[in-house]
């Protein structure tokens, strides 16, 4: 049978992770990777679940295993607007900080719209924005060069701006800018964070263009050097709406997030959960309550952020001990992951299956580029690797580095 | 601010659940609820679930707290092939049966696309094909009289047949019926179950238009008497997707179901979970996949069951007991819901604030009307009142009704 007809028109959008399918193919456990943006296992509260869940279960019995409220549960909202300093009228639980991304492309997106992003971005963001058929445009365009903002502003309906768009064929409105989408605080893939100054060039932007701004922070809190900046939320509340994880802070077997925003916002946002899935897992989100409001959260995330420090600290140092001449890195003050840039003629995309026949995996920087450029970039994450494993995964990698750069004719 | 500029064309068609925003406003607990779709507390394994978490992390570790594969984790899947008798690659474990549903409405729906549908039809299907725009189409105009089936597909391109549907302005392609959708067993919310001929026509129709069948199974488990009826999958395993749910099995707090159908459907619905929240919740998949194999789904199933018979049979002696004449009422064979269909003069919509502020809830049935028609029906819930409760609720709902239908100057 040939199932082609019954697709939507979006479906030829969708993009599959590279990353979700290395580790459909991969044991995990088989190799060093230094690929996925998953969290060390050793910082996952295995211990507590089992009281977490016996006192979530007296204090709650079948409440915790009933349907609950599309919203989250009331006490898991409470203690998240709490610690953000928000209403909790401006707290939506979310299943996933990726179903956050994932909802503010479906209530925002329309085919031919424009999201400004970083490229690179987030590969889930733009699986997300691309399945709306919608324009992922570099925001560096905007944002580069001095007195940018206002000229792009004025001159956003002139068909020579950057922010005009053509109206695509097939396509049943003008498209708009809807919101800029930014990971402020550590990036995913690039382990940079924005200073406040840039922080306030894009406000101002958002509010010269008057597009919203969807501030995706999984990692805020995982900050191991420097001093905080003050998030976009905080400096643009009425048009940013931001996107909290349980994943990096409890463990993502839980698949909980947040969104805060303006009660407006978030209301539609409701309505369209009910469609998603009625509301996030309920068990979990106890768990999160009774982890969270018992103070466990923080004096586990204290020994997490330790424990990434050391595996930072440890990556860096492998890199300046191993890699070639060339070969450059940024240095992130939190998050999961650096960015490597290597010579130009290594081809990572190239490089991939020899590295993963050798025992180590990463992901190709060409990936988060829109346009599957930056062939000489990779995104490795310090995060998961047990810091025994990752002299030899640094080495094994720096060896493959030094080969393709020297077979290529260097 | 006014937000109202940055939604997408879809928003407007986003429907409200009147169920959810019941829930929002009332405590469950004070008040006799016919309303919602809320399995019975006391069926819920509350005293197995510390003894299942603590086989589950003994067994996989932090494993079962860790990211998971986007289809789901291989040992549910595993055991719901063997339960359904399909292999594993046919099995997607989904987070939530809701979940389902919107994938499937992601995947094959564009604005102006058909989906045929029994009229009434659940809420949370209809909320998901309206927010694609998608027109929903009543099946009974298709199934109506003898030899409509051949009629309707051989006129199926000729204008005045009723499967030629205009090409809505504004959209980009001319709309096609994708799939059938449909709850063959104890539907929602009429309690009808379909006969096996029936379901032989269903088929027969969707091979004879080409389109799928989206087979909505979450209370085929739950039958309280007479003899199952083969499913649609069974049946039309080339086109169909059926949809199963851990809601009425295990509990709705853990928001679980799976999709069983071809794997060229499914993989492209595994792609579109990637962005839609990257995994299902991973603990809660290693606890349900412990409760199935170890055959304790299957004793507390049993015990359900008889449970549940109870309560339908006390609510429909109640019924018979206390409702006037001029009432009748669907004999659910299994599920969660029967159907009352009430003197002509009676506006269940308009009794609605009455009857809350008396202490007793159902849903209006022209809400489950894509017309909103039907206004002197209501779907009443048998499954979450206690049987205690049980008779002041039925007894109170009827001298409402008799009142209603008295003041109509009957």
């Amino acid at each position: 049978m040939n199932y082609s007809k019954y697709f939507s028109a979006d479906v030829p959008s969708f993009l599959r992770s590279p990353v979700r399918e290395i580790f459909r193919k991969v044991d995990l456990s088989a190799i060093c990777s230094f690929a996925g943006g998953y969290p060390a296992a050793c910082t996952f509260p295995l211990a507590d679940i089992p009281g977490l869940t016996e006192r979530v279960l007296s204090k709650y019995g079948t409440k915790a295993l009933q349907y609950g409220a599309t919203q989250g549960v009331l006490e898991l909202r409470e203690l998240i607007a709490s610690r953000y300093g928000v209403p909790v009228s401006q707290v939506q639980i979310t299943t996933s900080s990726q179903q956050g991304i994932d909802v503010c492309a479906r209530v925002f997106l329309d085919p031919g719209d424009v999201v400004l992003a970083s490229n690179p971005i987030y590969l889930g963001a733009l699986q997300s924005f691309k399945a709306y058929r919608a324009e992922v445009v570099d925001l560096n365009d905007f944002m580069a060069g001095e007195g940018v903002v206002s000229q792009t502003a004025s001159a956003s309906l002139r068909p020579e701006s950057p922010c005009h768009f053509d109206r695509p064929e097939g396509v049943e409105k003008s498209p708009a800018i809807k919101f800029i989408y930014v990971i402020p605080d550590f990036n995913n893939p690039t382990g940079k964070t924005l200073t406040l100054a840039e922080r306030e060039e894009l406000v101002a932007l958002a509010r010269e263009l008057d597009c919203l701004i969807v501030e995706d922070s999984p990692y805020r809190e995982l900050r191991y050097s420097g001093e905080a900046v003050t998030s976009i939320r905080e400096l643009a509340p009425e048009r940013t709406l931001q996107l909290g994880s349980f994943s990096k802070i409890f463990a993502p077997g839980f698949r909980l997030g947040w969104i805060i925003g303006p009660e407006e916002l978030l209301e539609q946002i409701y309505v369209c959960k009910q469609c998603l899935d009625l509301c996030p897992p309920v068990l979990d989100q106890y768990l999160a309550a009774e982890f969270l409001g018992s103070g466990l959260l923080d004096a586990n995330l204290e020994k997490s952020v330790a424990e990434y420090r050391r595996r930072r600290d440890l990556m860096v140092s492998l890199l300046e001990k191993y890699m070639p001449s060339g070969v450059s890195w940024t240095y992130p003050e939190g998050g999961l992951f650096l960015w490597l840039t290597l010579p130009p003629a290594v081809d990572t995309v190239a490089l991939y299956d020899k590295a993963l026949a050798a025992g180590v995996a990463y992901v190709a920087g060409s990936f988060f580029y829109t346009d599957g450029s930056h062939r000489n970039t990779m995104r490795l994450n310090f995060s998961f690797v047990a810091e025994a494993k990752m002299e030899p995964g640094i080495k094994l990698l720096a060896s493959l580095v030094r080969e393709a750069d020297f077979g290529a004719g260097r």
